[in-house]
């Protein structure tokens, strides 16, 4: 059912897809990385099924542009707003978050701000980047002027699911890394399951009419819609929402990338927004480091209510399959293994 | 029921209650338009009701100090460290946003980071300040060493209720101003039901094994713990949870605040830690004020299930709550309106 591919393999693999494509090949190293995270950690509904699914039409229809150069259009100091000019948003997420590591590492904080970025991929691993640096990360991106999820109370869709991502050291330990989408699943996850023909738990999708919808596959159907983060008006809704609008202010509105409500067709997620924002807390008090050390092992060694069933913290579990992984191989679908060598024998030949 | 106070004799009230305590007059009129900003938007959990229970106790018990001045121990020039050395939050969070809004203006960006604080009241509030100036304002806090939430699987409490608020200008109309405990709901809301003998619906409360608890005087009592956003760990209570960290670091373990999980007996909300970030999108680019009307303007006229009930966005209600209180008074329980005169006289006599 999977292969399991040295992590190099499939890296440099990854890596020649993208070459093949036209992308520079410092810059196809950087999106392998962003696209194998998913993979890496588990999460693989954001990783290599999404190559030949999102990433190589973007690049085939010319929506994404493999070889453009980011031009940086505000240069504050502290922050920075750029158009990412439909390059790779695997690239261009990674790029703008050392750009803002660089700015913190001078001003305590660094803003980088985007505007015409294609899709990031896991919001995590680009948030991930600050922790190399002893720094704090946080990503926020919606989804252009794609609309997936509707308002509470509103007959039609809104927003993305707007993915919202924030790392922070955790000394030798994995690094915190909260990496979510503000409605209650990312629609990725709706998909494998729809994939699969697995049954969704009560509470991810409803119908207009706030039914629950237990089918995955009434998703993509239009049988039924995203909910928020939150669930219902009385155990949160306008919360899942407000964090969806977040995530627009702050991810699109400020860069003055598309936005869900304002776009003509509501189909595409063209002209992403993406904020990073990094701060480097060592500069404003020494022992922020031990801090953060101490706070994590704190989480990690809470009491459980069932002992076999550790406390944990977001970024635990998918540092610890990373580290597996890594030393073991990564499992690779039959289906997706044979999709990146088709790809690329296809290119080759 | 209720008595109609005119705002400004509300106002008035409060702040010669805490220039009674010892809290010079400009300071005590920020605190004091905090406080009832609860009353005026209908957010009563978090308005007058704590000033007897919450906040002229800290001031009694020398836990809040009436006229220490706040003192800056980093400045990065976009970014601040201060000591909040326990003067009243409802100040310090005011002026810690107007400084990092002040900043914001010269470095696009501007962070103020407060350790020693007490508690802030409406974190919105303080966020909603950027506005005034065109800016976007995001507040985080902790709530210090207090542990009120236990983490997933966790059989003790963890962490405090943790808000988090955003605000951003939509042109004319209200602002935006998302004000959110990263818990189901925050505990003002839990105690309100209790006063008042209503009970909650299910997803607010749960016992330690995870059955709902609809009596709110059960939390109190040691019977219930409050959940975080997203309920269950399949729809998303990791999120909740991790939006909980996420304050904890950006609030409070970048100043060096106490942390619930390190506290010595997480009972008290000393030394909180704030996070207030500026950003002002007018100096990265023209446009963000024309477009931010638009967005908001587009939420609110987005098509609704019911016709009867418009789409609104968070901050909507709250706004026209308080334009209306504004004009016709502001709905005091005639309880509270008792204790604030009981205070104010015993003061003076």
């Amino acid at each position: 059912m999977t292969v399991l591919m040295p992590y190099p393999e499939l890296l440099s693999l990854v890596t020649r897809i993208f070459v093949d494509r036209g992308v520079p090949g410092d810059r196809a190293a950087i999106a392998a990385t962003a696209l194998c995270h998913g993979d890496l950690t588990g999460v693989t509904s954001h990783g290599l099924v999404n190559l030949t699914r999102l990433y190589l039409p973007l690049l085939d229809d010319g929506r994404a542009d493999p070889a453009a150069d980011m031009v940086i259009q505000t240069d504050l100091g502290a922050c920075v707003l750029a158009d990412a000019r439909r390059t790779l948003g695997l690239w261009s997420a990674s790029q703008a978050m050392e750009l803002a590591c660089a700015r913190a590492s001078r001003y305590g904080i660094g803003m980088v701000s985007l505007r015409g970025a294609t899709h990031i991929g896991c919001a995590g691993h680009h948030a991930a980047r600050a922790v190399t640096h002893g720094m704090i990360g946080l990503v926020a991106s919606n989804c252009g002027g794609q609309r997936i999820a509707p308002p509470p109370g509103g007959a039609a869709t809104m927003l993305g699911t707007n993915p919202l991502a924030l790392a922070c050291p955790a000394g030798d330990a994995h690094p915190f890394v909260l990496d979510m989408s503000t409605t209650v699943v990312p629609t990725g996850r709706v998909r494998a399951a729809a994939r699969e023909g697995r049954a969704i738990p009560p509470g991810w999708l409803a119908t207009d009419d706030g039914a629950p919808v237990t089918d995955a596959a009434a998703f993509d159907r239009g049988g039924a819609h995203l909910l928020w983060l939150g669930g219902d008006p009385e155990t949160g809704a306008y919360k899942g929402f407000g964090l969806g609008l977040l995530v627009e202010v702050l991810g699109a509105l400020v860069p003055g990338a598309a936005l869900g409500a304002l776009s003509a067709d509501g189909n595409r997620d063209d002209d992403i927004g993406v904020l990073t924002l990094a701060i480097a807390p060592e500069l404003l008090r020494g022992g922020f480091a031990a801090d953060a050390t101490a706070l994590f092992a704190a989480v990690r060694g809470w009491p459980a209510r069932d002992a076999a069933v550790p406390v944990v913290y977001p970024g635990w579990h998918e540092g610890e399959r990373a580290a597996r992984f890594r030393a073991h191989g990564v499992p690779v679908p039959d289906e997706v293994y044979a999709e990146l060598h088709g790809v690329r024998e296809r290119a080759a030949g």
